[in-house]
């Protein structure tokens, strides 16, 4: 180390990178796609330049400040006047898994509203934190009557109940103020995952009463995976103080991580400094959008897509009533090959439209159009390339007819 | 939803984002940093636009490819020919927890080598994930004598021995060789912490043994944080099946996440596409540069910084036999204000070094030349900047000596 080491080192310290490298592995250049699957959709173009910004350090006071614009813009979203409104570091997942994983303690009695695949996502972490989970089970493509949820919790005190507020593999949107209303009167703590609902449709955490909610942000946020927005109330505030013992999970513990995310700044992980960029300027251009107007948008831009659908002679899966506006769940006609369409959709459109999980795979297509892609021309562009893709297979309808119907819808004229 | 419904939506869906919006919280621009802390240290120029690359689906076959690379890039920087070896989606200790969660049951026996604060990490995520935990502490400044290791590999039977490679919290490196070779006589496994070193000095995991391995992408893999490359081998993924019951955890469980990133391609989470972009450009440049002449480079540039720190007359803490290349601890001067020093160059040199944790706070700065940073310009930049901040607070040093002597280091010139 001591400065008579006799090797030349200024060939290897100056502009190394000047060097010609070797190259065993290509240029990233993934090629271009209209996401219109269940997420993630297309980001912002002004979330992903944000991306691109250089790092400062996580203590940094200009740091701290864009932190304090997430925990901000984090209310608005929620709509919640909760004190804590901060981003876990991963993807959605683990902010459902923080939320759980810091209230729940063994043999904590949790029911879980479970009308999808991600009802079972919340049945499988209660239970491995150790819960008595009672999941109540609705039909795949119908809501959970909130009296099945208040009938449970006048059976048995309960800790918390767990509901999914738009669940992406039914397309279904649960209504939540009753259960909301009833966890009040029963004194259970009410925890909804609304990662693909917020930004996309009405969440109201405050007026509704949910007491923990977990955004996502790759869907009708605008941006990319891997930070999992959050907010809870007091009530939340005082189970997590009132365990017994810590959670196992350090990377999870809400307490830590509260603590991070606050004028305390305590130190826990390194958070990632790009990614919150990126939240923070998703956020931001729902601020400037504003809730209502964004909202209308996906409700206008999918029911485009829907006038289309059916316009094409297609057929929808799940309760009309209860239909998330953000994506729709179509039957595949008979004899067509499922996921031979969305291959030849990603293949000669380049347009990525999803397969849809368990009981359902092999028999409906999810379309989504969500946050950037939540726009007419998305719904028309996935049309036409749907309807020349159905036609090449043998499926018969009017040509041209379900772009002119969702044309035709956005303008709000009548169609046959 | 009918066609027929009234409302003209043309006006919100036709690109209703060139409207001009309502700015409720400012652009984002974060003041340019020179950042020579513990991490994130300033990322790779191409790290950045690799970010802000468009997204595409999780499954599609173009980025199934890009996972594929990363996966094989790991294997190179990790030096091993380990089956498994991927990311978790998180910062660095979700890789550590990740490790420690899916491989512990209740009442385990773990050993800590713990030398500084990580090694209180590992203490704190086994002991809440119910293991019994020895920790072997060593003074801060020292490494862990590994004749220790292997008196407590001896003496019970262990199930895993866990110790950071470079602990950036006391700037030491840690052999760990004969450790390795111990726990392959005891039976024990061997997990390391390489967040720190990986990517910034010789790190073989294969020919020194280690049965799992966790690296950091905002150090000196010169990205992000947000990301926890990882690897392990085989006898660790015979520990995972032999599990009596899965972990707690769902969001870190490595079975299911092995069974996501491998030819299964089980759906788990959704990737963070834009940090998997980052963290295979940040991997493709390691691996463009090569392994050893990145170290090199690492070690040259922190000599230098070195050899300027002593010719301004500072001390440097810990065990110099020992020190880590790519982070220098050095003793606050007598009299002088520790966290003033810091302020100061931050505000009038856009320079972060950081202060140190627990028992060091307040008496050592740590100073990183890591990633794209480990480069002789910045060790210069910072030295000029020191040496201004010190003199102007009454701390005597010859004028430029530390610049000179850093520039001369790096000639291989002797210096007085």
């Amino acid at each position: 180390m001591r400065a008579s080491a006799p090797v030349d080192h200024s060939e290897v310290l100056v502009r190394p990178m000047t060097q010609q490298p070797r190259r065993r592995f290509a240029d990233l250049n993934p090629p271009t796609r209209l996401l219109c699957g269940s997420g993630p959709s297309n980001p912002e173009p002004r979330v992903l330049r944000a991306l691109a910004t250089p790092l400062i350090g996580q203590f940094d006071p200009a740091f701290t400040e864009i932190m304090d614009d997430v925990m901000a813009l984090g209310r608005l979203v929620f709509q919640t006047e909760n004190r804590r409104s901060f981003p876990v570091s991963g993807s959605s997942r683990s902010g459902l898994e923080a939320v759980l994983a810091s209230v729940l303690e063994p043999g904590d009695r949790v029911v879980v509203g479970n009308y999808g695949r991600f009802g079972d996502l919340f049945c499988e972490i209660a239970r491995r934190y150790g819960a008595d989970v009672t999941s109540i089970d609705a039909e795949w493509g119908t809501i959970v009557e909130p009296d099945r949820v208040v009938a449970e919790l006048k059976a048995r005190p309960t800790k918390l109940v767990a509901i999914v507020h738009a669940d992406t593999s039914t397309g279904i949107l649960q209504p939540l103020a009753e259960i909301g209303a009833a966890c009040r009167v029963y004194d259970a703590l009410l925890v909804v995952d609304a990662v693909l609902s917020i930004g996309g449709c009405e969440l109201d955490v405050d007026r509704w009463q949910l007491d923990a909610c977990i955004g996502g942000l790759q869907k009708c946020l605008g941006g990319p995976s891997g930070m999992a927005p959050l907010t809870y109330n007091e009530r939340v505030e005082a189970a997590l103080h009132a365990r017994r013992s810590p959670p196992p999970t350090n990377y999870l513990d809400l307490l830590q991580l509260q603590a991070y995310w606050s004028a305390d700044r305590l130190n826990h992980h390194t958070a990632p400094t790009s990614m919150v960029y990126a939240l923070r300027e998703a956020l931001r251009i729902v601020d400037e959008e504003g809730l209502d107007a964004r909202w209308m948008r996906h409700r206008a831009a999918n029911a485009a897509l829907v006038a289309g659908l059916e316009a094409m002679g297609l057929e929808l899966f799940g309760d009309r009533a209860h239909k998330a506006p953000m994506i729709t769940l179509v039957r595949v006609p008979e004899g067509i090959d499922e996921a031979a369409v969305r291959g030849q959709l990603l293949d000669d459109f380049g347009i990525e439209i999803m397969a849809a999980f368990g009981p359902l795979n092999g028999l409906v297509w999810r379309i989504g159009l969500m946050g950037y892609n939540a726009r007419l021309e998305c719904a028309v562009t996935v049309l036409g390339a749907l309807e020349h893709v159905l036609s090449a297979r043998g499926y018969r309808a009017p040509s041209g007819a379900g772009q002119q119907a969702a044309l035709a819808h956005a303008k709000g004229a009548a169609v046959a």
